[in-house]
């Protein structure tokens, strides 16, 4: 009995039309990415087990593919150990290598690796797919591509300009326009907990927070109070709740309830000179909005935040986000490197623009010329024609056997091919070959001897 | 202590000037696989084990990354298995997926998987990384790209002859000429074993004959010998070890020992078939030669077979190999598809670019232009002018800091720039901005106003 095959839940095959589509907005990206100045690095897909545990927390470390040991891998694990029969304790004995969770940490280790040959200021861009166990569920994957751009070793504000900036291009020249670029701080979130006295609760507070928009001012609240927060510190923070107006009326208002905290006011003066450089360059298509509601999961940021929503409408989520770290590489023993970064999702950014039918039309042509085949007599013109229109970087193809013509036709309509030729024994002979054009069942001769006219007629 | 981080063995990091010579050789290679008709597919970087394990002999399934389920995975575990402590038996209750070994038994399983939304003859090209846990060595990698076109449900002659044409194309495009095609026929070598009376040790027999042009004729009898050959048989075999002349010579010496089997003279009518087409069409840098030694290792080949040796004078082994296997999908449920395919040794042609010197020059420019950075009165005008000279797609970047300007051009000069843009107060005030071009030390002033014309200049 034959296998009947599947692949593991989770994960995906791509057809020709997804990888192109796909490669049409990662190619979008990488252009963008480029032009800013980015340079491409890439790093294997699996890290040593203890460069990757630990830096995501509890959670992170059970969705992280562990490899099993190559050979009698069971044969180094002690007796003590084995008679346990207890997976956590087993896993480190029989796996010392895990696939990539993200890609922060494993540049954050090239960084410190390679930190000899690398110029800082240093702007890398990485393309690559990671894993994670996480329970399948619509638009979430076990396996993913992520696309991120960092800079490390440049404290200046710069950055996060340039970053608001490089979203507002690629987006813009995605066609997708009328994102949102949200904005918060780090220091801003810090300051908050400080004035209302719940300093020690800065993570449950920033969680709740978070969820404003989509829950509502009662729940949050009702949230805060059941993770300890006192109903006095609750009350304090209640401008947050109703902030309104535009940026800097709502700095203002910020300002008013951070007067006391220092790392809050650090947090507003990032704000302020970010967002007024923006404002004075304008943007393309996007707009930046203060959001002090953001907060974001990852626990390394301490400056600035980023979250890209869609343009209005279309609800699917956060399609891009990033932020200030000011130590990421101090794990690996280099301190003081600050880093910041953004990052695209790929998955919904497609899903958009599935959605909004932005994808360009010509992704769909795979092929552009089918060069119909009439027998042995008649190939070896064919085939030369097909490496002249070839060599002008046309995508053709000769079909493999002199099959009956209809049967051929019916290919060349199924691939989509805009343009069919037809060179049999009656065109050999006058030196020509007919150019069908499928869409409109027009038909052309051109000479054999200069096919560069047909190039010409449909570049 | 922080960690002192390191990678595993066998793979590796690769930098941006690394990362952007591995491009061009990829981009080359998918431009030729596009222009040929090939259609880009992906598949998942792990699979079911069952569909990997049992493809690729004992040693294969030895040398497959195998992935620790996630969760309590050692509950699942009976008591009897895991009492025995044996790895054997252990592994396939731990774990249920692997990472891919190649991706042609992926693309079979696609096939099967997706043949009612394939449209036969499928040509499709796959450029994916592979993980084998291989002792590394020179050349050697635990995690390495293939880049793969193959062909399926098409039994003409026709698409042999293509994929000689596409390695050309692609060597000739990567300036790598002199390359030589080495093709045989796995019919042939089954002929041969037919008359020689050794059909029962046909691989023993190939495996030895492969060898020759390394260890010489006599170690390679000894071997025949040795793996049970009779010295008969070896005697009939004889006219193999001192084959010479033109191909067509050779297919006649051939001929005369294959004349009593059919399958032998299959081969030899299909070679022929396939070197006359590709002398009337001519190649454009590299020569087709028979060798009637090839075998190649994998035991699906069934028709002809590829091997691509690197111009005389760099020794390192083929750079690209492939051949026609008859039924593939069987293993999957799908029979009598048959298929051809070759694939490109992307870390091999780097090494041979590298020594030849054939990469461009310019693929070592990461950033076209610097502008210094003079404070923030200079800094919004600095930014317009980057987003402007980003629009015509050079890649630029503004220095995140007014530190000394010295420091900035060492910058400049460490990351290769060859255009420094100098835009100061004075420069501002009079509404120009200076190019120094980094390797002439010519400075010259474009106007503010008119960016386009320095983009001119430099294009």
């Amino acid at each position: 009995m034959p296998q009947k095959p599947s692949i593991p839940k989770g994960t995906r095959d791509f057809s020709p039309a997804e990888v192109t589509k796909r490669n049409y907005i990662i190619n979008t990206i990488k252009k963008h990415f480029e032009t800013f100045g980015f340079q491409p690095i890439e790093t294997p897909s699996f890290e040593n087990s203890d460069t990757l545990l630990g830096k995501y927390g509890e959670e992170g470390d059970r969705l992280i593919f562990k490899i099993l040991n190559s050979g009698d891998f069971i044969s180094k694990v002690d007796d003590v150990t084995y008679s346990s029969k207890n997976s956590s304790s087993l896993a480190p004995k029989i796996s010392e290598k895990a696939l990539r969770y993200d890609l922060t940490v494993p540049f954050a280790r090239y960084v410190v690796m390679h930190q000899n040959e690398i110029d800082f200021p240093f702007k890398r861009y990485q393309i690559q797919p990671v894993w994670r166990a996480d329970r399948p569920q619509k638009g979430r994957f076990r396996e993913f591509y992520q696309c991120d751009a960092d800079v490390v070793g440049a404290n200046s504000l710069l950055q996060e300009v340039e970053f608001v900036r490089l979203y507002d291009s690629v987006f813009t020249d995605l066609g997708l326009k009328g994102t949102t670029i949200n904005i918060n701080n780090r220091k801003v979130l810090s300051g908050i907990a400080e004035v209302i006295g719940a300093k020690h609760l800065l993570v449950d507070f920033t969680v709740a927070l978070d969820k404003l928009d989509k829950i509502g001012a009662e729940k949050v609240k009702a949230e805060m109070l059941e993770k300890g927060l006192s109903e006095g510190a609750i009350d304090k923070a209640e401008p947050l709740f109703a902030m309104s107006g535009t940026a800097s009326e709502q700095l203002d208002q910020l300002k008013r309830l951070l007067v006391g905290s220092e790392v809050g006011m650090r947090g507003i003066a990032e704000l302020e000179e970010i967002i007024e450089m923006v404002n004075i360059l304008g943007l393309q298509s996007a707009q930046l909005q203060l959001d002090v509601t953001l907060a974001r999961g990852l626990n390394y940021y301490t400056g600035a935040i980023f979250e890209v929503e869609a343009p209005e409408g279309v609800d699917i989520g956060s399609i891009g986000g990033g932020g200030r770290y000011d130590d990421l590489t101090g794990i690996f023993g280099l301190k003081d490197v600050s880093g910041v970064g953004i990052s695209f999702g790929l998955d919904r950014i497609y899903l958009v623009l599935e959605e909004l039918g932005l994808f360009p039309d010509d992704l769909d042509t795979q092929l552009d010329v089918l060069c119909l085949n009439f027998g042995k007599n008649e190939q070896n013109a064919a085939l030369k024609l097909v490496a002249t229109l070839r060599k002008h970087e046309l995508r053709v193809d000769l079909y493999p056997t002199d099959t009956k013509v209809q049967k051929q036709f019916k290919y060349a309509d199924k691939r989509g091919v805009p343009y069919v030729i037809l060179l049999g024994a009656k065109e050999l002979s006058e030196g020509v070959f007919v150019v069908k054009n499928m869409k409109t069942g027009h038909q052309e001769s051109f000479s054999l001897d200069n096919p560069s006219q047909f190039v010409h007629k449909i570049g």
